[in-house]
């Protein structure tokens, strides 16, 4: 168990998901593959839905190129380009998804390689700017929303855990989600409670600029903020999603990864059969792939090799990629539309119709 | 006519969608505001559907923070996954969405700044690899398809069309699509015909590298290529949108963005009215607020201004922010439930009730 880690780096670069480019003994970024790039993708969607979108007050996402890497120095055009279409009242969020991050987040003096901190990946980072006097109520709650993120998406939940709260300053304190692996504790996102001690060193005429109303008087605002990095959240999951079970004696590696966040959704498999046969499985397989893509699903079709191999070794391959669903064909599905539906989860195999196999499985992905 | 350009880029940034960073009488890149961010999220989230998930073959996405900007040195790392992952058969595709593009796309010999071609912007870009005798004609069918993507998202589709076929060499032939604005024509997207010219200067072992599956047998690939900026794609559909009708005399601004891509979907908007309806209203806008947003809608909650200004300056706003449609509530929404959805299109209201807003607006946003 201690030495799954280089394993589960081995399993991420021989799939197409990500590779650390080391220098220097630091892990400089990760090079995306085809699973990798859409994984940050849909990593990215998730945290745009929880942060951005799918909250009480109005979030608004901001992009500046060349802003700095400082946490919290939000460059003052976003804030009163947000203060403005929030009609100059508080509360409301900023928020930056690909603001480049060129430092680790947290520095370790472990002399072992910090793979979950690589120097260069782009920043989710979320500012909160509330009134003073529910400040303190929002970072807590926010610290306990951040932590749920992070579970839902996880195989094994109980692995995310909030650390305690430092103090450096009676204004200012920061907790870290943490994840639990086989070969240590990880450190995945910060999140600090600046209060208003952003402002405190601001000349008076730039403590007018950063004001906004809370109710009918006009105040400072009080800044909670979190910060973590597309990079560590794919390996994050990836390391989570990692599992070797024993099946009939042999071990597997299976990925299981979340449906939201998983790159493919749906792939296809067919036992091997004859020639004749075959050729029809692949082009009901083309079909029905069409049908999943424009709803939008994101799909593999290995139509040079379905029903080739043995269907054991095509359920092995899609449960090493996470992909959550296999479509199973056979010569039956030929005559009757009735085909297989293979979890990744469960490894069992439920039926459904050709005709309702879109909307079924529309189904399926929608919900968390 | 002529002179509209100033003032959209005028509106772009009052109502924080980008704002071009000139150095030197050269477009840097953009600053996104709010919606800016949200229209580049929409733009590429389309373009990925359009070019990696919609497709009948299957496409890689991949990415490398460090790799080139020469429009078709695809890294052999990520062109030899693919093949791995498409079982070494042709055809397949590859795609990057944030590669960073460091130089124009089209330098034009003129003097004015070239607003829609900044140095720096992420660069869209989808490689096909296909066998040679269907190369010619995916190259045909792929410039038409791009079209029609442009087009799909346009508020007056005629403006986009394709450029003559350049031929710079025998091998080697270019198209671009060209949108034809008041001031003239802007280049959006080059799409190239490789065709193997590629490969033609490889050493032998090289070009055994690059070879995949034809059928049985085994062949260099066939190259068609398309780059457009995602730059270049945001500030074309903010021009394409932007639009001056004359209302009762007096002259507006209305942004027609197509509802995909509209930053936010749904607004809402409320009569003046007594200070106790006008709680109760806004009660009620936070609710169903609530509830949009957690189907994933993205929308903007005026809750501190709603039923304080005049509504025909609150709808004014929200047209000017290219919102797709407003839920107009009023007192009588409060006592039975009939509420107004106002289209920016028509600026027509239709009524809805409020226990059916939710799957209805999920079902407008659903089709294109």
């Amino acid at each position: 168990m201690m030495n799954t880690f280089p394993r589960i780096l081995e399993l991420c670069e021989l799939n197409g998901f990500l590779k650390p480019v080391i220098v220097n003994g630091i892990v400089s970024y990760f090079k995306y593959g085809p699973l990798g790039e859409l994984l940050a993708q849909n990593i990215r969607n998730e945290w745009i839905y929880s942060n951005v979108i799918n909250r009480d007050e109005n979030v608004y996402l901001h992009y500046d190129a060349k802003s700095g890497i400082e946490p919290s120095k939000y460059s003052k055009e976003a804030f009163k380009t947000a203060r403005t279409l929030n009609n100059g009242h508080l509360p409301f969020g900023l928020a930056t998804i690909r603001e480049g991050q060129k430092q680790p987040l947290v520095i370790n003096n472990e002399s072992s390689i910090k793979y979950f901190h690589p120097s260069m990946s782009n920043c989710l980072k979320y500012t909160a700017f509330t009134s003073t006097n529910q400040g303190q109520q929002f970072f807590y709650r926010w610290q306990h929303q951040r932590k749920i993120w992070w579970r839902k998406f996880s195989a094994d939940p109980g692995r995310f855990s909030l650390s305690e709260i430092h103090s450096e300053s009676s204004d200012l304190e920061t907790t870290h989600i943490i994840a639990n692996f086989p070969w240590g504790n990880e450190t995945l996102e910060t999140i600090t409670n600046y209060g208003t001690s952003l402002y405190e060193n601001l000349s008076t005429s730039e403590k007018t600029f950063f004001e906004a109303r809370d109710g009918n008087k006009k105040t400072l605002p009080y800044v909670v903020e979190s910060v973590c990095s597309e990079g560590t959240s794919a390996l994050t999951f990836l390391s989570d999603a990692y599992n070797e079970p024993t099946v009939m004696g042999s071990s597997k590696k299976v990925l299981r990864l979340h449906r939201k966040l998983a790159p493919y959704k749906i792939c296809f498999a067919a036992a091997p059969t004859s020639n004749a046969v075959k050729d029809e499985i692949r082009l009901l397989a083309t079909f029905l792939n069409k049908g999943l893509r424009k709803a939008g699903i994101s799909t593999l079709l290995p139509s040079t090799v379905l029903a080739k191999k043995a269907l054991e070794s095509q359920h092995a391959l899609n449960d090493s990629l996470g992909i959550p669903f296999t479509i199973v064909l056979s010569q039956t599905t030929l005559e009757n539309g009735i085909l297989g539906i293979r979890s990744r989860e469960t490894t069992l195999e439920e039926q459904s119709h050709v005709s309702k196999l879109v909307s079924y499985i529309e189904l399926l992905m929608k919900n968390y």
